[in-house]
């Protein structure tokens, strides 16, 4: 029987969000994503989970035309008819400004790259299922049969300006023992081994108090800080300074890649980031500057899926480069591709971020993924291992109609609190 | 049910093989493979063939327990317990010789590379077979549906000095009236549109006579030129400036890295390599000197596997550099697994070398495969698409028993012919 894509539906949604502040701003009572369903005409449903801004949507509805006909098996060809059809006019660039950096999906050099990535996963579940095999199978299978996921932590306020439901169970996170509790928190309910926090949001010398009594807190807990480039190279060399002998590795302190090799000159704490190599022209550059950034926070959202991260994982390799794992807002069809990328991804041996404690709806059956000492164990079902929960999708894409937000403007969000917030870089 | 690998079967086997010079002496009479055969509890077969010189079947006796237990799906597994085997002992070294140059493959920092790659491809064929889908189709699908390969000329004997079986049909090659007769034969034959030249054997002015005579008497057809490293970088580009506007690329014109850098620092034709750029850190090693190598000639069997060799188009995709495909005398098996590996590779445009039309036998049912314009067909069926043929390989087995060689020897047979033959190069 010959199994070809007849039929895909994108369907936008939306959850809550917490008040998380960054450099860009603070975070939007709703996040926004979208499911994928790729259907055969033999009946099977690959499923996935991308970005859902609108310049997204137009981008998914445009290259939906070239999964017409394909087997579940050409990924090479679906890339080929995505490149063709999304490359020339790089829609959605109408919807960029200031959040480029923080979100690199968002940026409009990605649009094949997270287009092509949104209908690999949904292609490799098909695989899966017609294999009846795990999609970590079809990546060469696990090399550890749980993937260890990091506390995330960022500063917040209790609740929303708008107040537009009731507050998170977290609370304020505005100082070094707010922040403490929160860590405490977050790992009581899931046992995180590693903690990173986003900084870039208050003034340093507070956020580097807060990481130093984290490191009091939780002695031997690997830690990170991610100031996402909103600290200039002096404010970076200081602060790194004064964490000497903490971090287990610096996330994008300094702007450019101009400025992280500025910092890698006089620090010898290893750099590593989501916003100066995000794609694989980029990955040269830094090889040509000779490494400044050491580690790649990957994510297969906008690397252009599971097989092109595993790929990334191999020139890192090849440089002696480290690989760790980026994530924004997402739900669980994203938490269980990321857990099967690096389940069979030998180098991927950081804890992988993730903003999954953050979010309180699921989208998938069985709701909320439990993790276990940090970890999530590598689903052994066919495919993704985890099947869309059509009252959860309505309900979520009712989220999306009723929230009124098509584009994620953090920036927008915080002049709500502070008029005079401009959201320049490097704000310190 | 669960599928687990039960038993490994590695039989050598020999093939005539005609009188072929290169620079590092001539081919003997009898060509040596591996045939791996993979079987699973569930009575599933897969496999493949490599190397068969002695080393690298001491080499697979000892990593052949890593399968013991495994599904097919496990190539991750399979790498780390391979490695795990391998490694330490660095096993089969007391057989190198002045070989390595030429057969990268005989290499002793290749021995974890080519026996993953040795068991990669037999346990594709198994999860091909088990998920009714094509090799091609595990490595995301064909971007062609025939693989082109070039016609493969080498200076040759009438034959061997030993008489151990009747001559080939191609007769002396030691000029260029002889040369193009020999080209026109594989041409009219195989249909093949490119063309490679193996030099480094004959003085250059004799090289380039006959590359200069396959110029006109094949117009537009691309031609290539392999001295193997045998000319010195004033030889080197000498000879390229005597071929000024005829070649595609230039292959290990001279010894090394450096050597490679210095012709490409004076010539404008693209460098390729099959010798200096052999694995990945010999890649990262290029990419620092600025890229003298613009083409690396992939090969398989000695760059970890199909799924690797994917892996290193993408590390030539960003470096802006091109990939083309060398081989070894192969049969069958090797032949196809080099087509649903360059049918899956869009990066590989360039027509792929293959030794295919200097071998009279065949392993696989049906006997030889069929060209059709220079073009393999990608095969459709699951897994590699081949299966073995138990009389052929009784028979090439028994030529094995009998033919008395374990490791090739090209300088040893040369000097059957000439015994002050030294095999030291650079000799022009």
């Amino acid at each position: 029987m010959q199994h070809t894509i007849c039929h895909v539906r994108v369907t936008p949604i939306a959850f809550r969000d917490p008040p998380l502040l960054n450099a860009a701003g603070i975070h939007e009572p709703w996040a926004l994503r979208s499911i994928i369903e790729i259907e055969t005409n033999t009946a099977y449903v690959g499923i996935n989970e991308t970005y859902g801004d609108q310049a997204m949507l137009d981008l998914l509805a445009k290259a939906a035309p070239a999964l017409q006909g394909l087997s579940p098996w050409a990924l090479n060809e679906m890339e080929a008819r995505v490149r063709a059809l999304v490359q020339p006019a790089a829609g959605g660039s109408e919807f960029l400004g200031e959040q480029i950096s923080l979100a690199p999906g968002t940026h409009v050099s990605k649009n094949v790259a997270k287009v092509i990535s949104a209908f690999e996963v949904a292609m490799l579940d098909l695989q899966g299922q017609l294999a009846q095999a795990p999609v970590v199978d079809l990546l060469g299978g696990a090399v550890r049969d749980a993937v260890p996921f990091s506390a995330y932590l960022f500063f917040k306020y209790a609740q929303h300006i708008d107040k537009p439901y009731s507050p998170d169970p977290f609370g304020e996170g505005l100082n070094p023992t707010q922040m403490v509790a929160q860590a405490r928190r977050m790992i009581d309910q899931y046992g995180f081994k590693s903690i990173k926090l986003k900084a870039g949001a208050l003034p340093p010398e507070q956020e580097v108090d807060t990481l130093l009594a984290l490191a009091k807190a939780f002695p031997g807990a690997p830690l990170r800080i991610d100031p996402n480039a909103n600290w200039s190279v002096a404010t970076s060399l200081k602060a790194v300074e004064q964490l000497r002998g903490v971090l287990e590795y610096y996330e994008d302190p300094a702007p450019g890649l101009e400025g992280m090799a500025a910092v890698a000159k006089a620090c010898d704490v290893p750099l590593a980031t989501n916003m100066v190599v995000t794609d694989f022209p980029e990955f040269a550059r830094n090889v040509r500057m000779g490494c400044p950034v050491r580690i790649v926070l990957s994510d297969h959202h906008y690397w252009g899926g599971l097989r092109s991260t595993q790929q990334l994982s191999r020139l890192c390799q090849t440089f002696d480069m480290g690989l760790s794992m980026h994530s924004n807002s997402h739900l669980g069809i994203s938490l269980i591709a990321m857990t099967h990328l690096a389940a069979a991804v030998p180098l991927l041996s950081y804890a992988c971020d993730t903003h999954y404690p953050w979010q309180d709806e699921e989208i998938v059956q069985g709701g909320r993924l439990q993790f276990e000492g940090g970890s999530l164990r590598v689903p052994t079902g066919a495919g993704l291992g985890v099947r869309i929960d059509p009252e959860a999708l309505k309900r979520l894409h009712d989220n999306w109609l009723n929230c009124g937000i098509r584009h994620r403007d953090d920036l927008g969000q915080m002049r709500k609190y502070d008029s005079s917030f401009t959201g320049k870089q490097p704000r310190y």
